[in-house]
């Protein structure tokens, strides 16, 4: 069975996956009628706290022409392990971008499924990427600062051929967000004034 | 006054920024001497729980040529605000990945700034990302799904002149694992399979 198009599934009604396939129809049609809707700003405060703690807060964000306030303000937090001359009291800037890596490829998966019918039972994954301190310490010219490259793997549980449970597993991939902006790229601009 | 390259900086004891500096130096000149305990490992576990919920756990990693465990685990969740057909439980990942450049960002200035000897006092930022929905929801395939761009702003303060002021403003860019990894593109593959 090859799995549809989005465009081309059936509008569904009632919950698949938990998604509200019926809300997303009703979003995808909203936004082929109005695209501007589709513009979203994301967006955090961070404050540092000391040496190698800061946390940041999501509350804010701009969509479909206006702005939302979340329910409460979620607290992100940053420290490093002692090895990495921290305290240890929370995940590390690169273990929290393997997270917002995890979570979206899960989530974008889980969504483009429901949106053709294909009811998952259980999501896993195990994500791992490699480091070269040389890079962050200035140490080497020729070693990047960055993640050199990260592996990811999913189990999957679902009641489907082998062939739809492996095109299940590109759904991530090909829609999520977070795997685009980090595969490809964002360009980033910085600017700094004093407080 | 030009900011020394951190290879040329003294050798400083004690705390800057709270930065254990002298351990800092210890790292540098072990990591000369012996390039291979550079290499790092990080990962994470990431489990589906409904929807767009899900939560990572990050307790071990390997770096400095062995093993290490968190003093706890650590869980990150994720989830998506109501128009985005979530249940507001907690950030959601394109904001987890602003949270992790931000926090990358600061501890990396202030890492670097501490290993000049250079005392920074505060450090604020804020983050602004651009997605459009049509990507995700592969209404456009001239639409990225990722973010469009990033805008970063950073307030600080710092007993030093504007042009140090500025230099201390580009220690994140210039040294950050995640600004790099975001700004250039790193290799992810994708594997499955049932479980």
């Amino acid at each position: 069975m090859k799995i549809p198009e989005l465009n081309a599934a059936p509008v569904l009604s009632g919950a698949v996956n938990g998604v509200a396939v019926d809300e997303l129809s009703k979003t995808v049609n909203a936004i082929r009628a109005t695209p501007a809707i589709a513009k979203f700003k994301f967006r955090i405060r961070n404050q540092w706290v000391e040496a190698s703690r800061n946390k940041s807060t999501a509350d804010t964000f701009y969509g479909a022409g206006e702005e939302h306030f979340r329910l409460q303000p979620f607290v992100l937090e940053a420290d490093e392990p002692a090895i990495l001359l921290g305290k240890d009291t929370s995940a590390n800037p690169v273990e929290h971008l393997l997270h917002a890596l995890a979570s979206c490829l899960t989530t974008s998966m889980v969504y483009h499924a429901a949106a053709r019918g294909i009811q998952i039972d259980e999501v896993e994954s195990t994500l791992e990427g490699d480091i070269d301190l040389r890079g962050f310490l200035d140490l080497d010219k020729n070693v990047r600062a960055g993640y050199q490259g990260i592996r990811v793997n999913f189990k999957l549980k679902a009641d489907v051929p082998d062939e739809t449970l492996k095109e299940i597993s590109q759904l991530g991939p090909a829609y999520s967000p977070v795997f685009d902006s980090l595969s490809n790229g964002v360009p980033i601009s910085v600017t700094a004034e004093r407080l």
